[in-house]
């Protein structure tokens, strides 16, 4: 097992066979402590939240399995905090896709002057480059194709993903009475035929989850939903 | 002639008859007393500055006229430094609609990590909004309409007229060996049947234009050019 890379929040091994390990680790994004799923640095470690992250995770990504929907996941050990998935190379240099429902955090600081706070969206899908120098820019159709990011057929069905697997979570929540905001998710191509696949993880780090309008931290999202 | 607004480089009247009476000022955008086009305040005031962005502007607009492209200009008066338009509503609270044929100024800022200073820019169309207090922020085609700035049909004709008048315009500078590197431009609606048209200005204070390599400062680019 060969280790190929250290994240903020996991890192990956290469397995024989060609397959890759996710190790989850207890890290989260934060700034000076308090959590924010938007930040770009590790901002507080908490035990069991790497656990925490992949049983969401796993949860999630068989549900997708279930709906036909592709992943990257293969299979997921909790006691190990580690996941299994098939190779699969980003776009360009990493893009977040958010799937927004109501206008909170990085949406309601650029477009205040249209929309008030906690307005609802209708499943809006946004573009943003991982890149922390430039604060994970927001970035258009025309120009991920301009720079050779990704194609215009490929922004389609990465937007169409998105909005599939963000109506799932959001159903899923549903059955909980939690109401999902906002949620970020990574893609990546797949295979020989470049397949475009949900990869990374859909944990309460990548969310914003609500109940009774309150905000649920990550970790309590876990023990309340699961 | 009743006085309807104030902005930071001209003055608006209405007119008898319902045109409107642009009054170009001396003031231009800038920070700290240095020019800046994207900047959103008042950095200097030229002696000059207003009749020769009016100079541009009116040769600029009827260039777009004999070429058939819509805009609100009438006509313009340089001894007194105005020009009569038609009414136009701008979208939402006003946008701003740039052409990049060089990655410079804030197109670098975001996108540095896929693209270097400088490099060629295929007439790329991006939109800002017009909001001080959040920095003029980016939006994309899906959020504009979202938020019901403007529709999806709305949004291919504005892309396509901001193509069409960038290459008019740097076509015309290419003539006096000026070369475009990008231009912002702004656009409203006019007419009963809500026509998009291009108003504002084509000046100095809204592109940046380049000679032999070197920047040309906004009162030169009219001496240079006219």
């Amino acid at each position: 097992m060969k280790h190929i890379y250290t994240g903020k929040t996991k890192d990956v091994y290469e397995l024989e066979g060609g397959n890759y390990l996710l190790q989850f680790k207890d890290d989260v994004t934060g700034v000076d402590g308090v959590f924010d799923p938007g930040a770009n640095t590790v901002g507080l470690s908490i035990e069991g939240a790497g656990r925490a992250g992949l049983k969401l995770t796993k949860y999630f990504f068989e549900v997708l399995k279930e709906k036909g929907i592709p992943t990257h996941y293969v299979d997921a050990d909790i006691e190990k905090a580690t996941m299994t998935v098939k190779p699969a190379e980003v776009f360009g240099k990493g893009l977040e896709v958010i799937c927004r429902y109501r206008a909170v955090g990085s949406f309601l600081r650029r477009y205040g002057l249209y929309a008030e706070e906690g307005q609802a969206l209708d499943a809006f899908v946004e573009v943003t480059l991982k890149d922390d120098e430039r604060e994970d820019p927001p970035i258009s159709e025309d120009a991920l194709d301009m720079l050779g990011v990704l194609t215009k057929d490929e922004y389609k069905v990465l937007k169409e993903l998105t909005k599939q697997i963000g109506n799932v979570v959001k159903e899923e929540l549903a059955k909980k009475d939690i109401e999902l905001y906002d949620i970020k998710f990574e893609f990546g191509r797949t295979g020989l035929d470049k397949q475009i696949v949900l990869i990374d993880e859909i944990s309460g780090g990548n969310m914003r989850a609500y109940k009774d309008g309150k905000y649920i931290e990550p970790l309590v999202l876990e023990k309340l939903f699961l």
